[in-house]
């Protein structure tokens, strides 16, 4: 749920369990938040570092051992505070921990707000492949604050957007689940103003994506047909992510995943265009958007070879070595499980790598 | 289901998926089996230690990079056979390697067919804490086949024969569960011959322990009460199992679980005669079987502290250092959640090692 104040969200929550047995895992750039400081005294707490390098097995230990340091027992509650490597994090090894423990999710970032701390994906990157090793576990409850915002550097911002862009342009565009009166998510996220930011009239954005979200994951929370529209632009942005050409970083030196995923949407609208018929309309539009705010990707075509390779390892894949995205027909409208050969991935780099 | 030919029941699962999706992990005790030799070629396949003190973190990493050297995909199939500790391995191996693969069990231990390999408990050792880290992943389907049990040494035999004493200590004697006409499973399981162990009368008994652990655990999957019945015998016994008091000790010197519960169920019992008023006859019949063929518990009474503060540590426990026991009113009406003071725990093991 997305709420105007966090403090009086969180207390019936946590007056469900014994204070003893709540614990906190936080993302250590938020050591010295205000928001947060009043729960620290006399709870557990453990600060974490959030770069996707350390979205590790070694993470996972550590949170493990201090839920078994604070003495947690199967009743007690974990809060993960952070962005969506911590919830990730924190919701494998709560899902994990005595075979499960309560996970509440509290997101401090646009992307974790919108994307990763709804639905119940968790995990961890094992042998370089990105959350290779994971869960479906739900968290017990999403407090979404937009408040967190008012300090988030611009490029973790506009990662977070991307996933809402993905999220207007697969989210089927029914009357009922129109964002506004007239028009869809999709137009109602092109004419947000970047360039300013404003908190109000993001609220029901991000509400927007939340909800369609969760109307996905609820038709289909383990991924076996409907949920893969949501990997829109994700088989390429994985790649990329993974071979480190994402042009967006983060102040600690965290590649975005945002970045990513938007430079992926770019190269699977274009499949979508060329295979599909997809109308140009979109794909100009992200293109506008990219060369606007987000730059091109740091490209290096001696990479080609290996990006194919790991899109041929990417889990998303129904049969090993073949590629599967999800493509759309138009805005609106996406179809999943679109095999694409290495020559049509070729050319779908060489066209974005060309920008 | 209990099968009369493994291999006729095997086929129809493995034909539902291709073929090149399919991985064994096998108990490395197997290496030989002429049953199994016809399924590994051309099929990947990993053998695996068994001993308890390898129910660890390592040993799931080993699967994990197993599945994906094979190029397993989400669509493929993990058959986990073996004994308790493999399936429990290879079952959480699976349902965490890119969030969840099916898992099909052969169980080859009379402790994994009447035990483990029902009801989706999942995991492994951390911290020196018994299957602290773990799941509940049920498996796709769980082939119990007797015929295993021919070349099964007697004290596996004997580990396994103790849980089913359990599940017939605790399973609710209604007229539509009896095993037999006119008695329950505990007295049908008295009467069976452990000096010639015959496997045709086995096969029922083996069919009645899975259906009532089937009943518990469909009423309450995920142990939030009902299910603790299952319990019994394990407070007591996991912390004899860690501090390694166990009698029976397997041809690979692995301590065998179901010893542990069998001296975990004579102290419970001892505790469900004094606090709940039990009668004495299921205390004494399972004493008699202990001296009989168990042997008593390797006992050294300065280990008594190091007990109590391991069993106030236990998973099960409701609250942080409070000792939390199933114990039985009689022969099928077990209590959950009986709060077991430290003075009384050492009480119960001072029974236990006068015996």
């Amino acid at each position: 749920m997305v709420c105007t104040d966090i403090h009086s969200a969180l207390a019936p929550v946590l007056a469900r369990y014994d204070q003893d047995q709540v614990v906190f895992v936080v993302d250590e750039n938020l050591r010295s938040s205000s928001v947060l400081s009043r729960y620290f005294i006399g709870i557990s707490s453990v600060l974490l570092p959030v770069h996707e390098s350390q979205k590790s097995l070694e993470t996972v230990q550590r949170i493990w051992d201090f839920f078994f340091e604070s003495n947690l027992t199967r009743r007690g509650l974990v809060v993960a505070v952070g962005g969506g490597v911590l919830t990730d994090l924190a919701g494998f090894a709560a899902a994990t921990y005595k075979r499960g423990v309560d996970c509440l999710n509290i997101p401090t970032t646009l992307l974790a707000m919108t994307d990763a701390s709804t639905g119940g994906k968790t995990g961890f990157n094992y042998r370089g492949l990105k959350n290779s090793i994971g869960l479906f576990a739900p968290p017990v409850e999403t407090l979404i604050w937009p408040g967190w915002l008012e300090t988030l550097p611009p490029q973790q911002f506009l990662s977070g957007y991307a996933e809402m862009l993905k999220t207007g342009l697969v989210d089927v565009r029914r009357d009922d689940v129109r964002c506004t009166k007239g028009d869809g998510l999709w137009e109602a996220l092109l004419r947000y103003d970047l360039d300013t930011t404003p908190l109000d009239a993001l609220a029901p954005l991000i509400e927007a994506c939340v909800a369609a979200k969760e109307r996905v994951v609820a038709a289909d929370p383990h991924e076996d047909g409907l949920r893969k529209v949501l990997n829109f632009g994700h088989t390429f942005g994985h790649a990329l992510e993974e071979i480190q050409m994402v042009n967006g970083k983060s102040s600690n030196g965290k590649w975005l995943h945002g970045y990513a995923v938007l430079y992926g949407m770019i190269a699977e609208l274009y499949l979508s265009v060329v295979k599909l018929g997809c109308p140009k309309e979109p794909l100009q539009q992200l293109t506008r958007l990219m060369t606007d705010y987000y730059g091109r990707p740091q490209c290096k075509c001696s990479d080609r070879a290996a990006l194919i390779a790991l899109m041929q390892q990417d889990k998303k894949n129904e049969r090993a070595a073949q590629i599967n995205c999800t493509l759309i027909r138009s805005v609106g409208d996406p179809v999943i499980n679109q095999v694409i050969t290495p020559a049509e991935a070729g050319e779908a780099l060489d066209y974005l790598f060309s920008l």
